[in-house]
C-alpha cells in the first residue's frame, strides 16, 4: 500500500529532476521513502533520486514498486498551484495511482515495472576535485556557453573553477575563484568536456538548487549532487564526458 | 443609423463571446440594444448574444442589421487599452463601420448580411437540472479534463455537480457539492457527454463570468448562460451532446 | 587599440538600432567615439549611427575599424542584465573582441571589414516637413496599420501630422494635430508611402525614443532621427518611399 500527502511544488520539483532525463521510471517504495534510478536512452546520463518519508505531510507505505509515465504525471501536476497539497493513493487492485489536488481527482494508469528499462548500476568513481556552488551560477554559465558551442568544459586550475565553451568562431569562459564558490577541494588540476544538450536539461533542476556539489576529474564523468524537498531528499546526476577532439 | 460609445474591454469581451464560435455574424440593431445569434459551422454549438443600450456610454440607433467579420473586428479592438473608449459610427452610404479609439480611426468594411449564414432557431429545451457556479471553476475542470481525454461528462448525482473525463489510460473527476456551488436544483440525476474541443473554446468567455448557469439533462444539449457588460447584456451557449460510446 | 566600459542596456539599444537593418556592420572607431553606416540588403533603408566616447564609463581608443556580426553580438549581450557593465577590449593580434560582463568572458571573432558591404553614401535630401513626436506614438500607429495593410502613408495637412493605411477592405488613420506633437514645421502639405515591413523593424528602436524627428516630403524618402545613450549618440534612418499605386 501507498498513501501519502505532499506539497505540490515539492513533488513537481522532485519529479522534474527525474523526467528531465527519462520519460518513464520505476519508483521503489518503502516505509521510509521513495527512490528511483534511471539512465537516459543514449546511456550518457544517469539520475539517482531519493525522497524521505519526512518530505511528506503524511506517508504510509509498504514495500513495493510502481512504474510511472512521467510525462503524464507532470501534465497532471502542472494543474496544481504551488501551495496546493497533493494526495497520492495507490489502488493495488486496479494498479492505478489516484491523485487528488485542488478538488480534482485524477486516476493515473501505472506502467508494468517489468516493461521499464532496467535500473542502471551506479559506477563507483573516485573523482579528484569537488566544487560546491550556487546552482543558478551553473545555469547562467550553461546558457552563455550555448550561445557559442554545443559542448562545454568544466575544470579546475589552482583552486579556481572554470567553465569554458569554444565554438568555431567565438568563445566564452567563466572563472570562479575560491572566494566565489561555497567550497572547493582539488588534488591537482582537472578538466572534462560535456555535451551542452545534456547540461541544458540538467540545469533545469540544478539551477534551482542553492548548493550543487560537482565531483570532477580529467576526461571522466562528472557527478552533480543536490538536495530536494528542503533537505529531505537528494538527486545525483552522472554525466559521461565527451572526448576533447583537438 | 447607429452611433455609440462603449468601454473597450466591455466591447472586447462581448465580441469574444460570439467570435469563439463563428468568424462572422449578423448583428441586429434596435434603439434598445444589439443582438446576434449564430451557430458554428459544424452545427454543434449555438450562441445567443444581447447587449442593452445601457451598456453603452452613449447610444443612438434606428432598426437595422450589420454583417461583421469578427476576426478583423477583434484585431482592431486588440489595439485598444482596456480603459479606452471605443466610438462606433455606421456610415450608411458606404456600409462601413467607423471605429475610433485612442486617437486611431478605423474604417471596417461590413459584410452583406444576406451573405451570412441564416440565424438558427433556438430550440425550446426543458432541462431537469440547473447549476449555478463560478466560471473559473468550470474553466479549471475543462483544462484538467483536456489532459486526459477529448470529451467530458457533466452530471448531477444527489445535489452534487460533477465533471468527469476518461481517456484511454487516465481519468479525472471533479465533484462539487451543493456547498461549493452558488445554487443547484435538480429533479433527479442527469449526465451528458460533450466535446472538449468546444468546451475549451466556450470557457474562454465562461471562465471570466462570476456566475454561470448550467441547464443540464441526460444525453441532451447543455445550456450555459452568463451576464456580460456588468449585467447589461447576456450570452447563452447551447452545446449538443456526444453519444456516450461505452 | 580599443578598450571601453559601458552600461549593458545602453550598448544593447545602440547595437539593436543597427541590427534591425543589417546582420553585419563595419564600425569606425576614433578617440572620440564609434560610428557605423549601413544599408539593408534590398537597398530600401539606411542607418547612420554614432555614439560618443562620453556614453562610455571609460573609453580609450586609437583610430581603427572593426567588422562585427551583429547577430552574434546581440546574442552575447542578451546574457547581460540591464544594469551590468560590459567591458570591451580589442585584441589587435588575434582580431578578436573580448567582451566581459557579469563574470563571463566572451571572445568574439571579428569579420574582415573588407568583406562587409561598402558603406553607403548618405544622400543630401531637402525635405519640406519636420515633425517631432514621441516614438511610442509612432510605434502604436505602425502596429495599427499592420492590421489592415502592408504599406502606410505618412503625411502632413495643415499642421496636422497623419498616418494612414488602407488595405483591400479596411482602413486606419491617425491624425495628430500640432497640440499632440512636440513640434511641426511644414512648408505645405506632404505625403509619402512606405513599406510596413520596414517600418515595423524600425519602430523597435524608434518606439523607445522619447523624441523622434521625422523629415518628410512628397513621394520622397523619410528620415527618422533620434538620440541614444542619454543624448551621447544618435541614430538616423532613411527609408525609401513606395510608389502610390492608385
Amino acid at each position: 500500500m501507498f498513501k501519502a500527502v505532499i506539497n505540490a511544488e515539492v513533488l513537481k520539483d522532485a519529479i522534474e529532476a527525474v523526467s528531465t532525463l527519462v520519460d518513464e521510471a520505476k519508483f521503489r517504495i518503502t516505509k521510509d521513502g521513495m527512490s528511483a534510478r534511471a539512465v537516459d536512452p543514449a546511456n550518457v546520463a544517469m539520475v539517482s533520486f531519493e525522497i524521505s518519508s519526512k518530505a511528506f505531510e503524511s506517508y504510509d507505505a509498504t514495500d513495493g514498486e510502481i512504474g510511472v509515465d512521467l510525462t503524464r504525471l507532470n501534465d497532471i501536476l502542472g494543474m496544481a498551484s504551488k501551495d496546493d497539497k497533493v494526495e497520492l493513493n495507490l489502488n493495488e487492485e486496479t494498479r492505478k495511482l489516484e491523485i487528488r489536488t485542488g478538488g480534482l481527482a485524477y486516476t493515473l494508469s501505472l506502467l508494468d515495472p517489468s516493461s521499464i528499462r532496467k535500473e542502471p548500476k551506479v559506477p563507483n568513481l573516485e573523482l579528484p576535485a569537488k566544487i560546491v556552488l550556487n546552482g543558478a551560477e551553473l545555469r547562467r554559465a550553461v546558457k552563455a556557453a550555448e550561445k557559442v558551442s554545443d559542448h562545454m568544459a568544466l575544470g579546475v586550475v589552482d583552486k579556481t573553477f572554470y567553465i569554458e565553451a569554444e565554438g568555431d568562431l567565438d568563445k566564452v569562459r567563466l572563472d570562479i575563484p575560491e572566494s566565489g564558490l561555497i567550497s572547493i577541494q582539488s588534488s591537482g588540476n582537472v578538466r572534462s568536456l560535456f555535451s551542452l544538450d545534456y547540461l541544458n536539461d540538467l540545469v533545469k533542476s540544478l539551477g534551482k538548487a542553492e548548493r550543487v556539489a560537482i565531483d570532477l576529474g580529467t576526461d571522466y564523468p562528472v557527478r552533480f549532487t543536490f538536495s530536494i524537498a528542503g533537505g529531505n531528499g537528494s538527486v545525483t546526476y552522472l554525466l559521461a564526458p565527451r572526448i576533447e577532439s583537438e
